[in-house]
């Protein structure tokens, strides 16, 4: 709305971008995407991408015009990201826009991924009026997994812990339940946007993790599940003991990882695990093996190896604290040891959420954006689906 | 104000707590207490309790009227606490008010402390209507200390600790500069507001700190130190540095209280500093020499070992966390070891700040009050000076 309480782009742009959330969590390694036809003041059709491989946003708000008899000539298409102009999974969408007599079209994003091709230059050389970033930094931050992955190759990735007020993690992440419980839906949410949960052997081990979506009254997917399995200890007891792990319980219908440096021959897998025995199983290049499975992002779960040897490549941290005291015990990031004067870093404080019952806390943290750039490796490789 | 915007009881009481909290940090071991009289809508004097010594809050207003040449005949006194109704420092507040023509008292909260007398029977023996209750909680909450202080005969005591997100605190307090800059205004602040801050000898060996109170702009009274030196270690350093430690700079204007297991006879102290040799020297036999000395409040600054012991006795924690991590290192509360089933320490999150850099947190826990009675241990020998 205007200071006149006339709806303007970002209006119409907002829906958009309201539409464009719904798919989190199903489109991955696409981006999110909400799309409204607007003509004459009246919203005639809304569409967004719905999963991995469906019809792009908008086609979807275009067919939804058509379903509703509107005739879209003339009309303005409000898009959270670059229309594309390349045939992927789907044919291009400036296609579909240029046929459908829409007169202009109001884009949040341009959209980083090479390989999409010029949308907005196709749309204006056929006379269609283009107007770009109205909403782009709220645009960008629905899509902030897709555009990590395509503009860096590397997936996003968010590291997720469960504290002591001072500092102390479980030695098992099943009893994690101890440590926050009203906020455990938080951890349930992260999971069910991120494409994958990661995990180390030891937790696997101790643990037994289901590692599930658990949202009463809520769709969701479950995330692919990676294990760093260095020394092939998971491997090597799945040969007796298969059924006994949840982390391969087929209900959770998802992939299931394992990055080792050694694979036991005899061992029969399910055909949805995975057994990857890279030459390094650096975090880079682990990293990187990840986003060559289509995995745009990737949830950091512990434990507190796997913490400190994640941190340095974290986007997002997510620290749950409780009002909670160990004394001794194992410490979030242990395996780390930094002196005072390095000691800090480059993350600010984004949010904060108080649970009801005022005995925890969560702290969502975000590295400062200068430093992103610098520290990501540009790859510009990938494909949209 | 009522709901017509008429000024209400609440009204007046609300500007009698403000006036009440302009005394914390001076009054201590007495209450912070405010006064207003009110004639005809208008208010004809204020005041509050100013100093340790000085006039009650209800003299001071009554004198204030009496300076702008008001008759509080007929009028009505807010005050935020009981009168007292005995000789201490000052006569009795309940005659003055009786004398002055007051018609009407409106009191917040009831004194806990029995020496005070029973003012309120007083009044009203003498005619003058009395009403108790309003805005209760928050006059209790304002004169924290003393309600403490007269019920248990032991101070409040307030935990304090600056760390990374993993829990690690700093070798050098002096150095958590390096921890919180922002909010280090905090930390002055609650120095400012309780009567003593306590330290372990470590510290001051390791560290020199100076322990003041450095708020721009303000008016504040330094906290007595109090040295937890149980093996002498502090006093038998002192007998050749005496000048090096900063905690014995006159110009701070405090006291210096140094508890020990041995006194080194030949060490010669200055005036302001002494040194008690308890027979024990447990955490709640230290508290209950610090009330005897007048220590109505105690903020506890560390280090680690300190933190440990303090920590069950606390009323409530001040956690300043920074974007940092060490990874290995001194954890706050490092001396303790509590399995898990036992770590949920009987605290709710109050308050909660981050600061403007966003690269800092301020966590803010208080007692649950159902853990509060249950804890103390009664005493009410206590005087109000």
């Amino acid at each position: 709305m205007n200071k006149l309480g006339v709806p303007n782009d970002e209006f119409y742009m907002k829906i958009a971008l309201r539409l464009a959330k719904k798919g989190l969590g199903f489109v991955n390694s696409n981006p999110p995407v909400g799309a409204v036809i607007v003509k004459g003041g009246n919203i005639i059709g809304k569409g967004y991408h719905t999963r991995f491989g469906a019809l792009h946003a908008e086609r979807e708000a275009l067919l939804d015009a058509k379903k509703n008899g509107f005739d879209v000539s003339g009309a303005t298409m409000y898009v959270t990201l670059e229309p594309c102009d390349h045939y992927g999974k789907t044919p291009p969408c400036t296609d579909a826009i240029i046929e459908s007599g829409i007169k202009r079209v109001v884009i949040a994003a341009k959209d980083p991924n090479p390989v999409s091709g010029d949308g907005i230059k196709k749309l204006m050389k056929n006379g269609i009026e283009v107007k770009v970033g109205v909403l782009e930094n709220e645009a960008k931050e629905v899509a902030k997994f897709f555009f990590k992955y395509v503009t860096t190759g590397l997936p996003y990735v968010t590291l997720k812990y469960a504290s002591t007020l001072d500092g102390k993690i479980a030695d098992k992440i099943a009893n994690s339940k101890w440590i926050t419980q009203e906020l455990r839906s938080e951890v349930h949410k992260l999971r069910s946007i991120h494409k994958a949960v990661l995990i180390g052997a030891e937790t696997v081990l101790k643990d037994n993790p289901m590692l599930n979506v658990r949202l009463p009254k809520r769709k969701f997917r479950n995330p692919d599940v990676v294990v760093l399995d260095e020394n092939g200890r998971v491997l090597k007891r799945i040969i007796s003991d298969t059924d006994k792990f949840e982390l391969f319980n087929p209900d959770y219908q998802r992939r299931v990882i394992i990055f080792s440096s050694k694979h036991y021959q005899n061992v029969e897998l399910p055909e949805y695990v995975k057994v990857k025995t890279p030459e390094s199983l650096s975090v880079e290049n682990i990293l990187k093996e990840l986003a060559r499975e289509g995995i745009d992002s990737v949830l950091i779960e512990g434990g507190a190896s796997v913490f400190s040897q994640f941190l340095p490549y974290a986007d997002e941290i997510y620290g749950f604290y409780a009002t909670k005291i160990f004394g001794k015990g194992k410490s979030i990031f242990q395996h780390l040891s930094i002196p005072i004067e390095e000691s800090e870093i480059p993350f600010e404080i984004q949010k904060i959420r108080i649970a009801k019952n005022r005995k925890e806390l969560m702290v969502v943290m975000r590295k400062c954006s200068q430093e992103l750039s610098s520290m990501y490796v540009k790859d510009t490789s990938m494909v949209k689906g």
